[in-house]
């Protein structure tokens, strides 16, 4: 555990290859018994609480890390160091996704033989990240609720490809706020992709939260053993 | 006005001369007084609403177009066309941002000789797009109070290259659900750009709305003389 941030700044790769590298990663990483899970959403859809929210229940059953990627500034990272959980500064430098030689940039920062459960904090950004391959064993997407339940049929791809989808902030479900329809959002979901588990809850009051854990438990135990 | 949307699904340009053809086209629309305005912001801050709202509102003095962005789906341009205004849809099949030679294929599509005002609704995401010119007169962001005040920090290229921001969802502060800073995010914006107009206000509401048309009347003032 460290209370500092690591910054490294990561050029975009030349090699074509992604997803060979990405198969590759995927492997490599299995056979270490360390889960990569790479976590997307729009821009303050609440990557970061969401991670603080996980790494603060999950600590004293998982060694963990959290590779964070933006575009600029160093804040979120910051906060998970600030809560204990070791992270990682990519700064993208423009770059709207991550692919797999940014991905292990990061990587090579961190002690991947000693870790359970590495998350990689994408891009902010629905569009791009859903076309790149990172290496990571688990997709996992957020969709906050004051986003609207239309957002399948505008960035499908994103919802195709997502092992997870975590629907953030149902805090704001019922208020005069919104007429996000859960249940109509489950439907447009499952048109795209029938297999993908769905958890609604809210990272600010901890509603739903355990299913979620609960899941990734689940995941870890099946990857690293 | 039609009630009928126009779908075109775009191709990326091959042309490496982006920048100065937003020029030319610039000076093209300056000219046949057509103020073209390119909007920006994350998938789900608000983009069509404002639409709604703001052509419902200036339709008496203004001829007006929407041109819709987005990877996939009709939805936005319907949208707009239910309530009278014309509108064409561009599919950007997976291109995460709009260069000039794909909004002149929506420019291709109406009569800008008697057109006003035009918005582009660019595809959500706030990475890409401000990257790209447009060819608009105009670039305005929206950044919705739930997505966090902290937005400057992370896109600031976004911010930089805006002539106006619009803060929406102002309905949200003041709730338990958001500790959304508004002067925080005006002190961090302005650090970033200091001509910048700032708009709180309320798609939902209605709330704040006056001020923005009153400076787009303004703006098409002094572009369409």
């Amino acid at each position: 555990m460290t209370d500092s941030v690591k910054l490294i700044k990561v050029r975009e790769s030349i090699q074509a290859d992604n997803d060979q590298q990405a198969q590759d990663l995927r492997k490599e990483l299995k056979a270490r018994k360390t889960l990569l899970i790479n976590l997307m959403s729009s821009p303050g859809a609440g990557k970061t609480s969401l991670l603080l929210q996980t790494t603060g229940r999950l600590k004293d059953e998982y060694r963990m890390a959290v590779i964070e990627a933006d575009i600029d500034s160093t804040v979120d990272a910051q906060r998970l160091a600030d809560s204990g959980v070791e992270a990682i500064q990519l700064q993208t430098d423009g770059f709207c996704h991550l692919d797999v030689p940014m991905v292990q940039q990061g990587l090579d920062s961190l002690d991947t033989h000693v870790l359970d459960i590495i998350f990689i904090e994408n891009v902010g950004n629905l569009v791009c990240p859903a076309e790149f391959d990172t290496g990571a064993a688990l997709d996992v997407m957020i969709l906050s609720v004051p986003e609207g339940d239309d957002k399948p049929l505008k960035y499908p791809l994103m919802f195709s490809k997502c092992d997870a989808l975590i629907v953030n902030k149902t805090d704001f479900l019922g208020t005069p706020l919104t007429d996000f329809d859960l249940e109509l959002l489950e439907k447009r979901v499952r048109k795209l992709n029938r297999e993908i588990r769905i958890f609604p809850l809210s990272s600010r009051t901890g509603e739903g939260i355990k299913a979620w854990t609960d899941w990734l438990a689940t995941m870890a135990a099946e990857h690293n053993t």
